[in-house]
């Protein structure tokens, strides 16, 4: 048996999401620039994702700016906004959680003389409103918060937090690749102004993204060429890649039972002694887990289920290959030792109850297992 | 009958190649960062193309960086090395018919302090080697010269010019779009530092491309975050995608008669008066035929050959939507009243004999019909 319960990493792509691109590839292949009609039938079909895309966070279709992923629609709005409204100020707020794709372009730009503030959030991963608004400045140019964790799953109150940057005046771009699809998402009456997505977390193909940039919002391009989306994104458009995206956004409106098992899999691990729960209880993605189990490494918890054909991760697939605890579970206040015990379950609208119950029997065996083998719980 | 001409803009996904992308949709769609089997088998895949992308072009595996596609290599290519050396200096050679993706980059590098020399190319689109090797100073950091012109179809003497930059100690840049399958690449023979490739004009997928670096060629990124392909693209990786990639190419080395059909399609066209021939007679592409007729508008003919469902190009599909003539026959010295007259056919190795003699009855019939139309042809 092999069950795949890192959904959080990556997933796999709906076959109904393939049979939608397959005409794509091989029939209605055209460039969506060029004036005949091979161009043109694709070009349809991609105004008609971008439209259903669009009206599915509440966006104009000319609102929304197809991109390679996640990583780069993050990019784009920080290093964006960042070049686009140097000279109105380059004072950046973010958080102590963010993806890579965000920490990494603001440390960048803090070499390049920006100033930047990392919020702290609490124990359960928020931020806090009022630290927030604090920090605000007049020399402040973009606040960046995302919309649910990638580890830990904390939704934050991303309203509230567009509400906060209206008021100011400051622009807000959230990092929505684990969320959208999974809770809803309304640009407007969240006050967002930049959004990142991506197809492959939900069921869509890798290799495309999206970016939300409402209009008025100052943003200069970073990959330059032929001038496609609005002079945003140049190069070819990724055609069924971005129909693959469009069905998966209208696929994940699939009632499913995502949460029912979540919550199972959160009280039959907290059965387990000495076991913590990361992450808010309830202001939580559906599909997230995240547990440390203390006196055991979580790396060592993977290779185990990784034997018994279940993939889980620790920390973010994006960051499995460094040897740091997860910054994540750092800024919640984790010790390492404690954080080098987590283990990130990710399920999907495909998780099964047999699935979950062979993960949970398995889980309780191996974690028992290491335990007997460990120095710290026989001497804790 | 609907003909398909216009594979310089884009190509039909091959159906071998669509069919060895499926698996790493549905059943290998691991992350290849992930630590368990099902990241792992993602990885053995990535790598195995890889390594055969490497050996196509006579590259370490270690030396090829996968990306979005052509537009966004030439974007790290250029704005990475005039980054990574800008210490060093602040000089950039181009040409003049280089792609919007080099063209467009070294305007914007021009405003940020660069200094740009853009190289004159003659009648047929070749740069002069001489001319080059004076251009070169103290302070130039980067060369970037395409391997094969997307308009004309003109094959620069690339060894000649990776020769005359490696003497001088500067960087050679090729985008090798176009050319990469069509032509031999020897990225060591030719001297080559880096090289921009990509899947959609070779029948591989849309979305993907390639960047390869020289081992120790210096380069900064410019898409930040989880530090995927050593650092220099941060993103999800693309399997299927880059799966695809490397199949493309397998099949590009499968015998065709693309350059027959090209030479006959040159024959009959200019057996059409007051017909002529952009880019070079003989080194050119083996599927680039481009060609003016006079007194008429390149953009009728496209649209008489499209109602006949026949689908080709004016300029670049790139700059379809521009109202300028093309740059390309700018530079090459033809009048913008009869650059405005140009079309470009482009075949693919699917191409057939009766779609040629298709495309010949239908072209002949229109130019005349035209022709008897225009003042100018009637008053010429």
């Amino acid at each position: 048996m092999r069950v795949y319960l890192d959904n959080g990493a990556t997933t796999k792509t709906d076959p109904r999401v393939v049979q939608e691109m397959m005409p794509y590839f091989t029939e209605m292949y055209g460039n969506t620039a060029s004036l005949h009609s091979f161009g043109q039938e694709a070009k349809e079909a991609v105004e008609k994702a971008r439209g259903f895309i669009a009206s599915f966070i509440n966006a104009q279709p000319d609102e929304i700016v197809f991109t390679s992923g996640g990583t780069e629609s993050d990019n784009i709005a920080i290093q964006g906004v960042a070049r686009a409204l140097s000279t109105k100020g380059k004072h950046i707020i973010t958080s102590k959680i963010e993806h890579p794709a965000v920490l990494e372009v603001c440390k960048h730009l803090e070499k390049e003389g920006y100033e930047v503030t990392y919020l702290n959030v609490d124990k359960h991963g928020l931020v806090n409103l009022e630290q927030l608004e604090k920090s605000i400045r007049k020399d402040t140019i973009l606040v960046s918060i995302m919309f649910a964790n990638n580890e830990i799953g904390t939704i934050q109150p991303i309203k509230d937090i567009g509400e906060i940057c209206r008021k100011h005046g400051v622009y807000f771009h959230t990092d929505a690749v684990q969320a959208l699809g999974k809770v809803p998402v309304d640009v407007k009456e969240m006050k967002i102004d930049l959004l990142s997505g991506s197809a492959h977390k939900i069921h869509g193909p890798k290799g495309v993204g999206l970016l939300y940039v409402r209009k008025g919002v100052k943003l200069a391009p970073i990959i330059l060429g032929g001038g496609h989306e609005q002079g945003l994104r140049s190069g070819t458009t990724n055609t069924p890649g971005i129909v693959g995206f469009a069905k998966a956004l209208e696929l994940s409106k699939e009632p499913n039972n995502m949460l029912e098992l979540r919550d199972r899999i959160i009280n039959e691990l907290l059965k387990i002694p000495e076991t913590i729960l990361n992450g808010h209880p309830t202001q939580r993605l559906p599909n997230n887990v995240n547990v440390c189990f203390k006196y055991i490494e979580g790396e060592a918890i993977l290779l185990h289920l990784d034997q018994a054909g279940i993939a889980v991760s620790t920390g973010s697939a994006c960051s499995s290959l460094k040897l740091q605890p997860s910054h994540v579970l750092t800024a919640i206040g984790l010790p390492p030792e404690i954080a080098h015990g987590s283990i990130r379950i990710t399920l999907s609208k495909f998780t099964t109850e047999q699935e979950v119950d062979y993960f949970i029997n398995n889980i309780k065996r191996i974690v028992h297992n290491l335990r007997e083998l460990s120095p710290f719980w026989k001497n804790r």
